[in-house]
């Protein structure tokens, strides 16, 4: 069914995203794999392109698009490149809009204009090493010393963690420090501030996922974000953003993994006949399209609702675990179809196999998602 | 999320159906469960009510509305009282396409008035004893004899069997009379029809099914429905349209068992709790939500597309294996949920169960939808 | 593969069974369905023939077979030729063992020769309206009176409640008068004691399942099973067995249902080939061949270690959720492939699959039975 | 459930293995995954130990221990270990019975005192390039020439392909020079024999998997195994063996996974209790921890049969899909269990994740193992 969701500008933009990657991105995927990271190089070169902040207000360098169908389409064409990972994501969907809904003048004056530039690289980090999904269990620590605030703890399974020069850290702030919990920003080559190691992860190679260390780091007063005290309704009031995000790669990916499939499926030979023809396989495919076009139009019709203010929570949980597990179905039916390639590096349904599972995991497990929509319910 | 379909008027019909349900169905379903078939005096006054043949122009009595989501609101509402079974969807849905599409004018001018009033009830009969789902398999004869048809054969599993006024027979026509299927609308009374035994079935105990069987029975050629030898592409024209019925019944039932299931794990209480408070229903629970919503979005996603004529016969066949088999799910998690009280037959649960299941199997069975989507897909 | 587990004396018993029962009981199951009850006289016969009570000890009539290999081949045999329904694992497997096992002397001596003679049957009161798998819930009391006891309150869910002439009743005793659970033995006709209605339930149309209530009804000390205030842990003590004996029929209905399934795939036709020829037939055949084998496995593994006294409590669980659930999805596939017969009542396989149903829940839910395996395993 | 099947000297041997694995294996297994194989010396050692081809007569240096239950021990403790990969279920439980049934006494002498030394190792090419698991689609072909014979083809995914220094390579025989397939021993140096990639997979990193070329290569008549013309048969005949020893894999990888999982379940704590404790991942717990128990006891079954000489193909391929099912079932559910840190390659879970898969598809797709079950069933 065709989508009904976008206008000739996101059509447009859509356009030259995907130019933009297969010049830039998809020569050097495999090396970015090999390196662990993306190199900064193309970042800046993605946010010459106005890929980068683009939501961000135009006196600071963006282009004044808080229209979050342009986030979709460039993650829709990051997926179908199969390139670059989690950056762009990361970026304009989960971090920049902290920067853009809690900075004050000041702070995005200071900021912003090098976010969108792609001088300086932008991360948050929450997980910790002892607290997975369960954000109340954050150890880190915020002291209050003279006008600002000393940091101290560690976190872990930071994306962009080895690159990132802005990096927001959730802290819990102690009660006669006022109680809550903050976000800071620590810069990059602060004082006590060390990143630990690059973890090896068993896919998303190209993306940079990091510990980072806070040894009684400094921070200014004018490095808080918002409130101090408010963090955790900051944090849960980005998450449903965040889920959506993870939705729409979810769905792309899904489809991608069909569209391989079924390339695969009617090119591929046993027996004398395209292994499509098999009714065993041509159902198990016939399965997986029908519900990857449910996805999609359920996904359409919930960023619609974002846009209109009017996704929930719950909403955006349901859809990040119902569509994370359908693109791993994808990816797993697409690679026992290939048989013994699919288990090869060399082929892309292996990579992107591999590379899709942490997406039950991260931004908060699927199985916290179906406590979210189980609590929606009354129960 | 809410519904963006509809417009004012449908909703001022679904009021008038739901009070119209209330006080002339609900009253009674328990008694037509027991005698196996609505009475006619309640389809006259369906009829009455403008919810029968609503479709027919209105020189022929009907409310010209050719908009399949009054349609849509009628199942709805029969499936939330609970009540009626298959009467609308087949008459409405199914069968009352034939005569608006197929029938010439004059015969449009001899049917539709009664069937509009309510005053004789139709009913199509494809499958036989032989065959299944395999309509070319069909058995059933007409032979030409002088300007007429002569039709011998045995059907079974036709809808409203016992009842209907008017059936149209798909027969295959012998090569030398043209070849092909023909459709053939044969009238109560007509020498060599008979009805053999409603049949007993594990559910919709309401609604009765039928043998029928046609010995050398006369069709006059003011009977024959289009041309004869194309009646193959007749029916497979009206399948999209049923199977969407079809899903229609299954999400709104699907939604109806949500509900009930949402009541009792509130209200219920065990080991000192709502068992709706235990985590692992929460979890089924919340999925079990999750897929509604994700199924009633995309339902009205193909009503729009039924609307704009842009719903192909892929996308009906995969709404009605995927939707059928999420209405079965939802029906057997909130049976399981009630423990043994899901099991009698006095509890609603219990009865909604086992009459849902047949929708797995009527309208061509999930498989060959299965098989219609597969192919649609080149494979 | 080769079942190991039994004797040539429990391969004599299977004929002996199958001749009685394809004798005695097959001409009638229609009718008992209808009436809702087995009639007595079928159980008479069936204790002539030494099929009923014969654990207990032959000075009271029994064979002395406390083999659990006999009750396992009688449940088989009464699955395979699909009459009767749970009377004979009620009384043998479930009911029986609290009368050997905590019946004294003079107890035994009263009843035993009655029950295995078919005099008098018997029946077990678990569940109450408001209390489910949850045993601690139970609201019928007993308090002491004199040398004996007063019961008050009311069960549901009693197999065999409407024919039963001794009734074992699970009732609270209050604290000032012990405290904890007792089973108490109620007979027919004493004051105070009445059968609400026969319950109708989807399927097992032909087990009487019933509501009783006791008002004050006495209970003399040579009635009380056991030692009051250790009900429980005699309830608990036999459930493992009550579970197994679930699961031996799951195991023999799912067998069943195997058979039906590949009968009719080889047989029916549909576009020229037999519907077992079909990939997407075979392949789902070939699945649920592979798990009920594995299933049959399990089972004598499980009965083995029974005879052996080494069957856990968690062991039981487990093996009658799996092989229950193995139970439907066999009957809900071998329905499916019947297409629009699987949905008639005047096919096997429409009456198994909503006799099966009840599997899942009674006996304890198989929620319930996910709980203890959990918590065996130290969660 | 205690297992059965083995004598005190399978438990002794079991020991053994523990123990040498441990010391030998263990620490160099990082080592091993980082070099793409397992270094020689490790074999070489393996065999002095009895590890390596222990079926062989003792007369060439073997232990005359034809017992699978040896084979099936040894595999469960490199499961248990984490270590090696399939290197001894390859040369032990698939590749040394063509050279103990097909090898003529010269050829035994020749070369299983090598093989049982671990001087050479052994390696068996079945896939090429354009064929998967269609056996008969073989085209690399081997032609007579005057008293031997000339090899001509490419084989794909050659377990040990890097290092064997004897493959058995299954090829087509023209019809001219007597037709059928047949198994031709390759030395390693023979001229036109020549190695290709070693593959990267995405998983069982240790473990050399390669591509063959065979250009021209001369076969002398004391290297062809058995008959010309027979290989096919031949193949089919150790196929079973081959899948049993994939399932004994399974089962113990899903065993360890279960202990894993619940060990971490206990360990580690969120929301203030150890994540065990919550219902959903119980229950989770319950259903896997069941259905391991169930495939333990039938894999014991299995083994059973396979030593009384009982287990048929369809048995085999039945154990083979439903066990390598369950074993990623198992480790997925464990992976997702551990969070963030389940898609970390320094976590073990990762690692056996990742690995785990392949098993789906080697030796036979599980697709093609359902294919052979439901012919077996007359389908």
């Amino acid at each position: 069914m065709k989508r009904t969701i976008f206008e000739p500008e996101h059509e447009q933009f859509r356009e030259a995203v995907r130019a933009f990657l297969i010049k830039e991105a998809v020569p050097h995927s495999e090396e970015w794999e090999e390196a662990g990271m993306v190199d900064r190089g193309f970042w800046r070169r993605a946010a010459a392109q106005g890929l980068v902040g683009f939501a961000a207000p135009e006196e600071f360098g963006g282009g004044g698009l808080r229209d979050f169908r342009f986030n979709a389409v460039l993650n829709e064409e990051v997926v179908r490149t199969g390139t670059v990972g989690d950056g762009f994501s990361l970026t304009n969907d989960i971090v920049l809009p902290y920067f853009l809904d809690l900075a004050d003048e000041a702070q995005q004056k200071r900021w912003l204009p090098d976010i969108v530039s792609g001088e300086r690289t932008i991360a948050v980090s929450m997980s910790e090493p002892g607290t997975g999904s369960d954000l109340r269990a954050i150890k880190t620590t915020a002291r209050r010393e003279g006008s600002g605030w000393r940091i101290t703890g560690s976190k872990t399974f930071v994306t962009s963690g080895m690159q990132a020069d802005l990096v927001i850290v959730a802290a819990r702030i102690p009660e006669d420090d006022g109680g809550g919990f903050g976000l800071f920003v620590v810069e990059d080559g602060q004082p006590g501030f060390e990143r630990g190691r690059k973890l090896s992860k068993i896919g998303r190679k190209a993306q940079d996922t990091a510990e980072l260390f806070f040894q009684n780091v400094e921070v200014q007063p004018e490095n808080v974000l918002g409130e101090p005290g408010k963090g955790l309704r900051y944090l849960m009031a980005n998450l449903a953003q965040e889920r959506l995000s993870m939705a729409v790669v979810a769905v792309a990916s899904a489809e991608y993994a069909l569209d391989l499939a079924l390339s695969y499926a009617k090119e591929r030979r046993a027996f004398g006949s395209p292994i499509g023809s098999f009714q065993a396989n041509r159902f198990t495919l016939a399965e997986l399209s029908t519900k990857v076009q449910i996805a999609r139009v359920f996904l359409d019709r919930c960023l619609d609702a974002h846009g209109n203010g009017e996704l929930t929570a719950a909403d955006a949980a349901g859809a990040k675990f119902w569509t994370t597990e359908l693109e791993f179905e994808a990816l797993d039916t697409c690679l026992q179809l290939h048989g013994g390639y699919g288990y090869m590096e060399e082929y892309e349904v292996a990579r992107r196999w591999r590379d899709s599972r942490v997406q039950q995991i991260y931004g908060g497990t699927n199985q916290i998602m179906r406590e979210i929509v189980g609590r929606s319910l009354g129960l």
